[in-house]
């Protein structure tokens, strides 16, 4: 295991003490806890937006606490889950009177948590509503999808609407009409380390790729010898417009992730070929979004997601955002 | 080599297809040619500034042409400078009428290709004055040594006074007073490929780190095994500071880079020691920049640099920025 760190058990407690530091004027914590992030700008009568789930996949998940984003972020271990308390503190340190709204991945941990975080603020008058990301098509029917990197597009228009002082009502709404027109589909071509582990839980062969394979090292669909950019593009536009058929004239918001370890010039070829192969398709990119959005630690792969806009969609994902880990202007 | 590409042959051009493709709002090209990169926005009357380099470090070098920053860029292939006649028809492209700055980094081949570009220019009537980054303290005396990340604070200094409608004069000596003030120390712990070689052309045993490699895998000052990140930082910050002496209570800005394959997470970890490192010697982190701005591709290490600033150098520091690449607020 290579990593830059010191003790594998201070990883995560490590890597919030460089990120407070750094970014200082911008996040903080409550409750006496780093592991309960909030922004340390506060915007009263606004519906908050709480977020959280497993370290290791940065900037997702409290890289999108910001201006224009999101409030708070519960920070769990490494893929692990953060507690139910951390999020009720987060909620009652972000509540800005018009409610908060819950939007994280699909993932059983996260579910038990923010349920039980629900009920806590519930007690205290808090009023919270909850939806799941849930994109990665390969990851098995709509109902059980693991939520990945498209949330990215759920946290835009959930955070432009919030910011435009919506109702918790229509924040859900938002974050709900980015939600059912998502689509992720995901590859590796390496394992990541959990670092108080020390070894990958599996291996691909110099030649191998693993199509479909999830954030935390699901398995996918299919392992086979290394395609070129062009050919996964191909499958998986396949994939991703057989679960989401699109009409010539369809505009939709692109996204290249990088998983990790996978260099921007290589995302930014994969990039060039899902335009190209859209295009043939007579489907227009209006906006394309290239870079590391939700990773795997030092995992190589990328995923492509891609999200259907109408007018309403296309002003969400042009809104101007500020994190110390994002900015849009 | 495990690459999401398509033919080896076609790696920068496929690469350049997909950036002009996803950012085609922001950049363009000039003389027909792909790699005469140059921003879609003209100002009359601003000094333009033009940097080059080989492909393999995005987002160096093209990915600093924007808002506040640079104005073009001459791509090289993977690791190799650009053309002299690349560099000459960027500069006709963005001259504004006010002279055109070429910053660049410290490698023979770029030097030769701005030398030849300038005189070009000159030909031309179009005055440019030229400055190098040579912040890598481990390759060698101040007069050899390489530019790396460190050139982002040149970029930051000269992209804001331009900006400011400063002359050429003072652009230039904006980028002089930021490289007066910058150091870097760099670190590899896996090579790179370059995709039409296919192989690594060195080797780092499972457990070594190379101290002192350059960004296009060029010997380090020893490799060893791998220290963890706070004894990394410590000597790194011994390099600088015997390089640059700094005094108690002086005032830096902090960058944290890494090389390509090395995730957030971990840079975060570093920076988190580096603060402490640093306030332990008296010295003030007066903003920090954490996350990849000058890669070798997939090459896994990071390099610390430091910028000492004053009022002025705040100032342009903190100067709002906006590329496809890098945002600022």
């Amino acid at each position: 295991m290579k990593k830059l760190m010191n003790r594998p058990e201070d990883y995560v407690d490590d890597m919030l003490r460089g990120i407070y530091s750094a970014h200082k004027d911008d996040v903080t914590y409550a409750a006496g806890d780093m592991r309960c992030y909030v922004s340390a700008h506060k915007h009263a009568g606004k519906v908050a937006i709480v977020t959280g789930g497993g370290t290791g996949h940065l900037p997702l998940f409290l890289g999108y606490v910001g201006e224009g984003l999101l409030d708070g972020c519960g920070v769990g271990g490494v893929f692990q889950s953060p507690s139910p308390e951390q999020i009720y503190e987060i909620s009652k340190e972000v509540d800005g009177g018009a409610g908060v709204l819950y939007l994280y991945g699909n993932y059983t941990g996260d579910i038990m948590t923010f349920d039980m975080a629900s009920e806590m603020c519930g007690m205290d008058g808090i009023e919270t509503k909850s939806i799941v990301g849930a994109d990665d098509v390969n990851s098995g029917a709509p109902e059980v999808r693991r939520g990945v990197a498209g949330i990215f597009f759920m946290y835009k228009a959930a955070g432009a609407k919030a910011a435009q002082m919506g109702s918790l009502e229509q924040v859900l709404a938002a974050a709900q009409k980015a939600k059912d027109h998502t689509r992720t589909v995901g590859f590796a071509l390496t394992p990541c380390i959990i670092p108080e582990v020390g070894h990958a839980n599996f291996t691909l062969a110099e030649n191998e790729m693993a199509m479909g394979m999830g954030i935390h090292g699901e398995p996918g669909i299919w392992n086979g010898p290394l395609k070129t950019s062009r050919a996964i593009v191909e499958e998986s536009l396949d994939t991703l417009l057989k679960d989401m058929p699109l009409s010539r004239g369809d505009e939709i918001c692109l996204l290249v992730n990088g998983l990790g370890a996978t260099s921007i010039e290589e995302l930014y070829i994969m990039a060039g070929d899902a335009a190209e192969a859209l295009a043939d398709r007579g489907i227009c990119v209006y906006r394309s979004f290239v870079g590391e959005f939700a990773t795997s630690m030092e995992m190589a792969g990328a995923s492509l997601s891609i999200c259907r806009v109408d007018e309403e969609m296309k002003e969400w994902m042009d809104y101007p955002v500020s994190t110390p880990f994002y900015c849009q202007r």
